[in-house]
């Protein structure tokens, strides 16, 4: 019980002195922190945040800064699009899934408008701008993209397309120098501060401290190898975010992106969700991630992807997030994209946010037999593929996959492929289970009194789908509410 | 915490008076159970095994029987086919997998022979027989069968094929009269009885005694509505199945199986599972799941199977629990076995052991356009697949999946379809990590002191892959180190 890392609970009746007290502590200055640290505070708690690195941020500062909201927001409106919450949830509910929470996917489009006014309140700037084009972000400071394919088969056919992914808009973006996802954080990080809340940097949560009548009390954690206890006097929310870092819980977990963790920080180490599991919380979707897709959605859309079996699996016009998750998943992360030198091209001129992920062939080739060839395709697979969307691309369809017709186009020669094996990276999904109101369910069923959780650490929104912005989004709604929670106690 | 159902542990100072007394505590009499009773039993200690239900058995005594054993046993030699413990190895390091823990599965090949040997010395009869056809079982009372695929590809290429699903031999087995999986119990039970291990019926095990430095001391139980208190003096073993039967953990776990339990129990509700969770236990591969695949394998082998884009994607001659698993988890659980008029008049007049899983055509066409109309694939996907089999077939091969030659030949007219989607069914596979002495770890990582763990209710050897014969393998090899780690206490 003297380790550093001890995640075991510990008696409150051993602490003998308070290094910090407060009546909300919340652990963790990302989103999900941010955001429970104003409406606790609005909620009129003295609030402290114990944040492991040198400062607030955590990985939403780094991020894209999507954040996924619906249902008619007046950034929607002034784009031209409209939404409404049965349209919103029609979509998560078949996109996040197999597994999705359909409780909560409802409770959170039903509060989607709301939250971005909450957004808006704190200082977050959106531009009403719509960006259009296939892409991971907006190359400029336009505040509205698709992020999950909502525009793409089979989810054009589920509900009305509507773009929700809301990026906060910097005043000049210009790549590498800063990024949407800290115009985010600036504002709430700002409004808490001006709220009173107060911060300690260095400090890191370790494990919980726990009443004979097991409430939790409070955190224990370390700061330059000095160990802290810190007194929670209404409740303690845990935003520590994923595990994506954590090679052991990885490989227990979600063992196909073990080694490739992406869009997350190395502080993602699982540490929250092990406190508490020690103290019988339970789990839910763990095995589940996001899958980034190494390559320019510019290129993807111009070709066709196939797998090991020279087959295609996926309209190459959906959320690049989508192809990664099938390719990971259901193709043993296997994928070639075939491109003629024309699409190549085009693409290669096309706008993106994203120039480094744009690649060139692998290999080049006068005919697709011998493309095949040279990639290691069984014989005649690929000519089949390539013949079948040819015929079809001559009359501007699809009918295999559905890609719309602005995208299908005969592919001609000379005849490209990208290798695309292994081009998969992402972050884990799962964590705690939680109450709508980010109470931490122990398993038995009940909350566990005084503790509260969200982000990455919980198991949130997605299940076994994902759009980008639904972590950003997620994480700052429920941790909306375990900061009004926790105020409560 | 005073539900009948309360996971919550209960502190050793609580209870008044024990109402059983034991040096091992066993919860289940299934394989695992009996495994660690009879070890238990032999190193000296006094054993009650608590069985919720009112008879031993468990899921193992209704089950084909099959235990995965390798390596050279006397019955592979018996039957003439060679193979290591290395072999063994290689093929469960890629067959269990993604996610298999390699120094288990050596500690689990290593040890496979004398395992073998430790069945037949407790009066497991195995007869000399080798079933080499198509099938999910053999059809009489044959020893030895391929279980996973061995000898299909990519598997013979990894490993050199060795059949090692071992089943018990009945002496006059008819179908839906008896199972070999009896055959494996009542001996284990018997033996087990002849040392002196006592049992206890329709008690059902609810939560975790504890004492005040954190040692497991017994079980609160359940019997016709009474409470119970157990004592352990030395351990407890917890050998209660899976979560097949718990539809809220497998919606948080395993959601693809929703609904689809099958060769398991109602009895396996994943109780014991949270019972350990909510002591800080750690778990591992819960979206892990076995993948029944209803279709007689007879049938499977001589046709070919597409998925919902009219693509082949698995070696038709492979074990049907492989084809189950890519079925559910890369194909959305749709498949469509596609089989000319001779071949299906083939498969139902062969020798099966699943008569019952012979299926009639849903459709039958005289030309694959037809058929390919009729299911509702896309146009031209089916007859560009049959085209490139046909072709091939005719030349004997399989470039595409490599299907043995043997099963591989041309498909005629009239072709019909079986419509096989949503014909999967299964169990869990997922549960509590433990180690190679059956201790049960901790979030923190070291085992929780006096709690050991076998059988479904701990993560085995199998992660995402699965074979035959491995739950009934691991939960009697592990529960045997259970049964010893927990009688030295």
């Amino acid at each position: 019980m003297t380790s550093m890392t001890d995640v075991h609970p510990v008696p409150a009746s051993s602490i003998s002195g308070w290094d910090h007290e407060a009546d909300v502590v919340i652990a963790g200055y990302g989103v999900a922190g941010a955001a429970a640290a104003v409406e606790a505070a609005r909620a009129g708690a003295d609030v402290l945040v114990a944040e492991r690195t040198g400062s607030w941020g955590g990985a939403a500062a780094m991020a894209g800064g999507f954040i996924y909201l619906g249902g008619g927001t007046p950034l929607q409106k002034a784009c031209g699009f409209e939404d409404s919450v049965d349209n919103m949830a029609a979509f998560l509910n078949v996109a996040m899934g197999p597994g999705a929470d359909e409780n909560r996917i409802a409770d959170y489009c039903a509060g989607s408008v709301d939250h971005f006014d909450w957004l808006v309140d704190c200082g977050v700037p959106f531009k009403a701008e719509f960006w259009g084009e296939p892409g991971w972000e907006p190359p400029g400071d336009q505040g509205l993209m698709f992020t999950g394919g909502e525009n793409a088969f089979p989810f054009n056919t589920i509900a009305k397309p509507a773009p929700r992914g809301h990026v906060p808009q910097m005043t000049d973006k210009r790549a590498g120098e800063a990024s949407a996802g800290y115009m985010l954080m600036k504002p709430l990080v700002d409004t808490a501060t001006s709220l009173g809340v107060r911060s300690v940097y260095d400090v890191r949560a370790v494990s919980l401290v726990v009443q004979s009548d097991g409430r939790v009390a409070g955190i224990i954690a370390r700061q330059y190898g000095k160990r802290l206890a810190v007194r929670a006097h209404r409740g303690v929310v845990l935003a520590c975010g994923s595990f994506a870092y954590n090679d052991a819980m990885v490989a227990q977990y979600a063992p196909r992106i073990a080694g490739r963790p992406a869009a997350s920080i190395e502080q993602h180490d699982g540490q929250a969700i092990r406190m508490a599991q020690a103290l019988g919380a339970d789990l839910a979707h763990m095995d589940a991630t996001e899958v980034a897709f190494l390559v320019d959605p510019q290129q993807t859309v111009r070709g066709i992807l196939v797998n090991g079996r020279g087959q295609r699996y996926v309209p190459e016009d959906t959320y690049s997030g989508r192809i990664g998750q099938l390719t990971l998943y259901q193709q043993d992360d296997t994928a070639f994209l075939i491109l003629d030198g024309d699409a190549q091209d085009e693409a290669m001129a096309a706008t993106s946010a994203t120039p480094l992920l744009k690649r060139q062939a692998t290999w080049v080739c006068e005919t697709v037999a011998e493309l095949e060839r040279e990639i290691g395709l069984p014989a005649g697979s690929l000519q089949a593929t390539v013949n079948a969307y040819n015929d079809a691309a001559a009359r501007g369809e699809d009918p295999l996959l559905h890609k719309k017709p602005e995208w299908v186009r005969p592919i001609g020669t000379p005849v490209g492929a990208i290798d695309l094996r292994g081009s998969t990276a992402g972050f884990t999904l799962g964590g705690l289970m939680t109450t709508l109101d980010s109470e931490v369910l122990h398993v038995g069923g009940e909350p566990i009194p005084g503790l509260y959780a969200a982000g990455r650490c919980t198991a949130g929104l997605a299940a076994w789908g994902y759009a980008s912005g639904i972590s950003l989004g997620d994480g700052s709604f429920y941790g909306r509410r375990a900061g009004r929670a926790a105020a409560k106690g």
